[in-house]
C-alpha cells in the first residue's frame, strides 16, 4: 500500500450476531466485540446496541480517532444513500438509513457495503487474494453470497450490490431459492439447503445415521458423509456437484486468477475443495481452468469486520469522504 | 475521447471469411475488404492472402500510415505472444504466431484479441455500449462467444481469453457443447445447435413445415416459428429459454448496466429479445434486473473489423507499442 491511513470503525450486521472493531490499515482488528443481533427487536433498538458496541470497540482499541465507519450487511442495500432496503436476513427491516445513522452517531463519513462484497475486498487485500488482480469470493453459509475484484478494483455492479454469485442456476426447475428462482447454487450449496435436504430425506423415511440427531445441521451432514453414511454422502455429493457446476460457469465467465471460498460450509475442508477443484479442472474451458486456483478463505470469523474496514479505507482513499 | 490517434489496420480471421479494413479513431472503416477464408488451405497460404487483403485495404483507404495492426480471431489464443493456439473454427491451425507474422508483414506493432472480446470493446466504444461503464456482449452465431467491459475497461481475464460467456450451463447432462461439457448455453442457443435440433427432430419423423427445406438453418427455424410451425416454435422456445437462463446468471453475477446481443441469430429481432428480456426481468435478482438493459448490437457485419481496430487503438493508448 502506498498510503498510510488512520484507523476506521467497522460494524458488521449479521442475522444472528453483531460485530464491531477498529481496523487499522494493515488489516488488523482492535477491540473486537460480538453480541447477538436479536433482530426481532427491530432496527432502532438493534442499531442502538450496535453503535454502543462500536463505542466499546473504539474505547478498548485505544487508538487515534477513527476517520470513517464501514458497515457490512446483507443486501439488497443502496451503497449511495446508505439505506438497507429489505435484507432477507433481517425481516421487517425496510428502508433503514443505517449509513447516515452511523455517520451521525460517530461524527465521521460512512461506507455501507453488501457483506459478501466487503468480504471479497477484505480477502483480496488482506487474505487469500493478496497479490492477485482478478479474484472471485464466495461465502457458503446460511446463504451463498459473493463478490468480485476485477483488475485490482472491487466490482460493485450497476445497482451497487456487486455480483450475486450464489444465484447461478445449477438445476433448471430444481429447488426453490430464497431469490424466488428455481435451482440456483444457493438452493443446493447453502448450509440451510444441506440441512433441509437431510431433514426431508429422513422425514421421507430414508435410513441414515443422521436419524440419531434431532435436527441435523449442514455440519452433521458433512461429518456423517465423512464417516461413510450413504444418505449424507448423497447429499454431500449433490452439494459439491452444484458448487463445481456453478464455479465452472463463473470461471468461464470471469476467467479469474483465484476463487476464494469462505463461510461455515467450507470448514469441511478437502471434502468440499477436492471435488470442486476436480469439477472445474474437468469442465471449465482449458485456459480458464488452468489460470484459476480455488483456495479457502483466510480471514475466518473476522472477515466481516476486516471487509467493512477495507471498504471504509477505500472511502478514504477515494477522497469521497471530503465531499 | 481525449486523444486523437492515427489509423490502424484491422484483420478479422473468421471460419468462413477473412476481412480487413483501416479503422480511424472515430470507429469508421475505410477500404473494407472481404474474401472467403478457405481454411482447409492451412495457415500460411490463408495468412498470405489475409495480409494481401490488408495491403489492399491500406491502399484503398488512402489515409496516413497505419500505426498498429489489430487482429481478431476466435480463441483459444495467447494475447501476450500473439499465438493462435487451437481455434476450433480453424481445424489444424496449431500454435500459429499470427501476431508476430502480421507485425513483420506491416512493420508495426500488433494486438491479437479473441474475436468476441474485441467485438465487446467495439460495441462499448462505438456501438450499443457508448456511454456505459459495465457492459456484457454476447455474439450468438455459429457458436456463442462473449466479452465484458467492467468499470470502463476491457476485461481480458487471467488467461487472456476474456470471459467465455457462452459456456454457462443451462441444462445439466444436456446436449454436448463444443467445449466438451454437457448443457452449455452454446449447445442450445448457437445457430449450429438450432439447425441441428431441427434436423434431428425431422429425422425422428416429426411433422413440420421445415421438412420442405433440404437442410434447415437457424434462420429457417426462426422464420417457421414466426409462421406458427409447432416444431419450430418448440425449438425456438428452447433457444430463448436457454438464453434467458444464462443471461439471468450473468446479470446476477456481473450486475451490468447493459447486455448487448449480436451475431446472426439476433437478426430474428423481437422474437429473440422479447422472451429473453422477460426471463431476466422475472428471474434475476430485482436490483440487478432493474439495472440491466438488454439491447441489440449496433455495429452489424463490421463488428469484427471495428473491434480489432479498437484493440489496436488500445495498444497505442497503453503505450505498449513503444516497447
Amino acid at each position: 500500500m502506498e498510503h498510510d491511513l488512520p484507523p476506521v470503525l467497522s460494524l458488521d450486521i449479521g442475522g444472528t450476531k453483531l460485530a464491531a472493531g477498529v481496523v487499522t490499515f494493515d488489516g488488523l482488528i482492535h477491540g473486537w466485540q460480538i453480541t447477538p443481533t436479536r433482530r426481532e427487536e427491530g432496527p432502532r433498538p438493534v442499531l442502538a446496541r450496535l453503535f454502543d458496541l462500536g463505542r466499546k470497540a473504539v474505547a478498548e482499541a485505544g487508538l487515534p480517532e477513527v476517520a470513517a465507519v464501514g458497515i457490512s450487511c446483507g443486501g439488497p442495500l443502496d451503497t449511495a444513500t446508505g439505506v438497507l432496503e429489505c435484507p432477507p436476513h433481517l425481516p421487517g427491516w425496510i428502508d433503514v438509513p443505517v449509513g447516515p445513522m452511523a455517520s451521525e452517531a460517530f461524527g465521521v463519513p460512512y461506507a455501507l457495503e453488501n457483506d459478501a462484497t466487503a468480504a471479497a475486498l477484505g480477502e483480496f487485500r488482506y487474505g487469500a487474494g493478496r497479490g492477485t488482480s482478478t479474484m472471485l469470493y464466495l461465502t457458503i453459509s446460511t446463504g451463498v453470497g459473493g463478490g468480485s475484484v476485477i483488475g485490482g478494483r472491487l466490482h460493485r455492479g450497476a445497482a451497487g450490490n456487486g455480483g450475486e454469485l450464489g444465484h447461478v442456476m445449477v438445476r433448471p426447475g430444481g429447488r426453490r431459492c430464497s431469490c424466488g428462482r428455481l435451482g440456483c447454487l444457493e438452493a443446493y450449496a447453502s448450509g440451510t439447503s444441506i440441512a433441509e435436504r437431510a431433514r426431508e430425506a429422513l422425514a421421507a423415511g430414508r435410513a441414515s445415521s443422521l436419524s440419531a440427531v434431532e435436527l441435523p445441521t449442514a455440519e452433521d451432514v458433512s461429518l456423517a458423509a465423512a464417516a461413510g453414511d450413504p444418505l449424507a454422502t448423497e447429499i454431500w455429493d449433490e452439494t459439491t456437484w452444484a458448487l463445481g457446476s456453478a464455479l465452472t460457469d463463473l470461471v468461464n465467465a470471469f476467467e479469474p486468477e483465484l476463487v476464494v471460498l469462505g463461510g461455515g460450509v467450507t470448514r469441511s475442508g478437502a471434502m468440499l475443495l477436492d471435488p470442486v477443484r476436480a469439477a472445474v479442472a474437468r469442465d471449465a474451458m482449458p485456459p480458464a481452468a488452468r489460470a484459476a486456483r480455488i483456495e479457502p478463505a483466510r480471514l475466518g470469523a473476522g472477515v466481516g469486520v476486516v471487509g467493512a474496514g477495507a471498504v471504509a479505507h477505500d472511502l478514504l482513499l477515494s477522497g469521497k469522504s471530503d465531499a
